[in-house]
């Protein structure tokens, strides 16, 4: 039965029911850590082996480079390669880098900061007198990834949330804001299998993000592909390729494209990498050549050799969606069963990701989060998937169920469905009974 | 003979002589590198056990970490303890990173711009309009290192040049210049077996570098101990400690130290670190906690295991010492057996690092290397150890003696002596022509 439907003496024996549950609950001492999008040990175990001589290989690569001496700025070709059939692109525009897809994002809105977007292009810092705003600015679609906003809110750059649907963000708002102000200067995004709602851009969004006209000719796309091969079943969704869109349009430098094997092999070990036009390219070497001796070739070898190629790299995503289904599956099982009727909660049932996203139907996103706490299960912070952490609606709960083992998400999951009843029904009765 | 007491005709029989020689040379068809501070392969495979099953531990620290997965900022305790014990600081005042200690600098660099040196410190950035210089500038020791030098030139900060002698840098020159300019906010330094010098700053340089008055209270040492257990002979030699220095004259956030395995193990594959102050430290981790998900916890790891503890590490630098000590030996005795009473070069002899410098007398360093390179001998560019590459008497050239075999290394040198012989006869020649 929807809660909007029910009497003040229903919602009542809601409140007396679940508040029995919840005290339950909170005497079991519960410890359950769902904060971030951290693999479990059985995803980790998948890549034990990639520690291995076999992989080492003498610290050669078979192209023949030393990865054991200093050089190469790229990356080491047979990486490149691995990250270029993923990103679907030539490897001469695909840079390997360090352990973190965010490190390369935060250096490179820095750079652009300091040094601008290319050769001749004034530093975004340089460009607030002239700007009618006066601001640099970034969209970003709502909800989004907490540490895409922290790099734009530490750099000084104001932040502009635009909603996001099933098919991805509201387009016909960011054409219209990117048209009239010249300070806005980049967007964020996670386009397949979004952080956290799950949703895949559909192919009309990117051409449009790739054809729109701009004011600001130093505007850049941040798309992180985070999840790209990270499907919870099947094969990974297709998506249209957004550099090349771009190349077509006849924007071709307007998007950089990340990823990492963080979710793949060890996260925090992994290697990351940034795809783009070929002049950007250019200019990241311009950027890294000062900025570091190189990537940490080793690291790359290692994982050139265990992950091999993108038909192997899939066989070995499988293992993770076959570890990662039954957690989604308990998720989507336990919320409908708690909440399918009661009309307070709504929630993504992704095909993808590391996450489900939750909206509180009756604006309780930080009760619910401070409850669960209180009773030992911990979700991210509410509103940190917002710009500043502020959910304008106070709605946005950001579920990660990779690290705990399904029993203990299950219980978890009906700690959070018993506190979103609870606040829900707590609103909906001071609101009657006003 | 000492050339400047040489006759015309003696000069000439010296060209005839010594240009008769570098036909010969270059009819060998030489291709020797000499330009980078690049480990040997003997090096290299002093650490070809480091990628073990034994060091890796199955990913865990003996403290417990779980490398494999996310988290950790500053570095797992192992590494921070062996870093600790090269920087002569409690584990807590060290932050170990990535691969590069030069990407360590110049994002710090980078970040004083853009958010300043600490809590409610004005950016760089921000302070150009206020300072009577108009700029922002650094002390720059030279000969010095032109990676550094790199960084601030990319950064737009001005770099000031201040000679360097047998004990350090010219003290009186600092501490005058760093009193009158709020500008001055930084100064590059190698302080043991200085890069390209081997000079090792003395004790009393330390501690006037730590008490001196600076009109900017957001001045900065950055302090590149690259070399810190880097001997050809013996022990490391024995120095001051910048940090604790800094913090006995009341000027406790003055000094960053960094440092890297790259010349203990894989140059480019190893680990990163700096310390500071406790202060300091907490302001990189505000920085790094936006910045990146953390370090390569895995490298760190089979790094702690693999060089254990500070004795343990002097075991290996003295068979990294065994090998460059005949290199070094080797170039220091041709260069005596060809120039020695010539006048026309002088050179240090380092104990330790990875360089020789070299100066010529008669101002003609970019005609020697030119001249090398066309013999097939390659030398680090005339004037990269000055800011903007400008040698003001285009007097100094970099021997980097570690990377070829000795039999290499001794026809390089005699190549190379042969070539400052004929510029410098050249030189004496058309003065006194004239």
């Amino acid at each position: 039965m929807k809660y909007a439907d029910m009497t003040v003496r229903e919602l009542e024996e809601v409140l007396r029911t679940e508040k029995a549950r919840y005290a339950e609950y909170k005497s079991m001492g519960l410890n359950y850590d769902m904060t971030r999008g951290k693999p479990s040990l059985e995803q980790l175990a998948l890549s034990d082996k990639m520690m291995n001589a076999e992989y080492f290989n003498g610290g050669r690569t078979y192209s023949g480079t030393d990865c054991r001496n200093y050089g190469g700025l790229e990356g080491i070709p047979e990486i490149r390669e691995l990250f270029a059939s993923i990103f679907g692109v030539p490897p001469s525009q695909v840079i390997a880098g360090g352990n973190s897809s965010l490190n390369i994002m935060y250096d490179l809105v820095s750079a652009f900061m300091l040094l601008g977007t290319g050769k001749g292009a004034l530093p975004w810092t340089a460009q607030t007198d002239r700007l009618l705003s006066g601001e640099i600015s970034f969209i970003c679609p709502v909800p989004g990834y907490d540490r895409h906003f922290a790099i734009t809110e530490r750099l000084g750059i104001k932040m502009i949330n635009v909603d996001i649907s099933e098919d991805g963000p509201d387009m016909d708002r960011i054409e219209k804001l990117v048209k009239s102000d010249a300070g806005i200067k980049g967007m964020w995004s996670v386009p397949k299998y979004s952080n956290p709602t799950g949703v895949v851009y559909s192919d009309e969004v990117i051409e449009r993000l790739a054809r729109m006209k701009c004011a600001a000719d130093d505007f850049r796309i941040f798309w992180d592909d985070a999840y790209s091969v990270h499907m919870l079943e099947g094969e990974p969704a297709k998506q249209k390729n957004l550099i090349n869109a771009c190349a077509e349009a006849g924007n071709p430098d307007r998007a950089y494209v990340f990823a990492s094997t963080s979710k793949m092999t060890y996260p925090g070990a992994g290697v990351a990498a940034v795809a783009s036009s070929a002049s950007n390219i250019e200019w990241l070497k311009h950027i890294y050549t000062i900025q570091t001796i190189g990537p940490n070739k080793i690291n790359q070898l290692v994982h050139a050799n265990f992950l091999k190629d993108y038909d192997n790299l899939i066989i070995h995503m499988k293992k993770h969606a076959d570890i990662m289904r039954p957690k989604f599956q308990c998720v989507a099982d336990v919320l409908k069963e708690e909440l399918g009727d009661s009309g307070v909660l709504s929630w993504s049932e992704p095909k993808g990701g590391y996450f489900i996203s939750a909206d509180t139907v009756y604006g309780c996103a930080s009760q619910v989060v401070a409850m669960s706490r209180e009773c030992g299960v911990l979700f991210t912070k509410a509103g940190s998937t917002y710009p500043y952490g502020k959910d304008p609606e106070n709605k946005n709960i950001r579920i990660a169920p990779s690290l705990p083992p399904v029993e203990e998400l299950r219980t978890a999951i009906h700690v959070f469905a018993v506190c979103v009843k609870i606040c829900s029904a707590e609103i909906l009765l001071a609101k009657k009974q006003k």
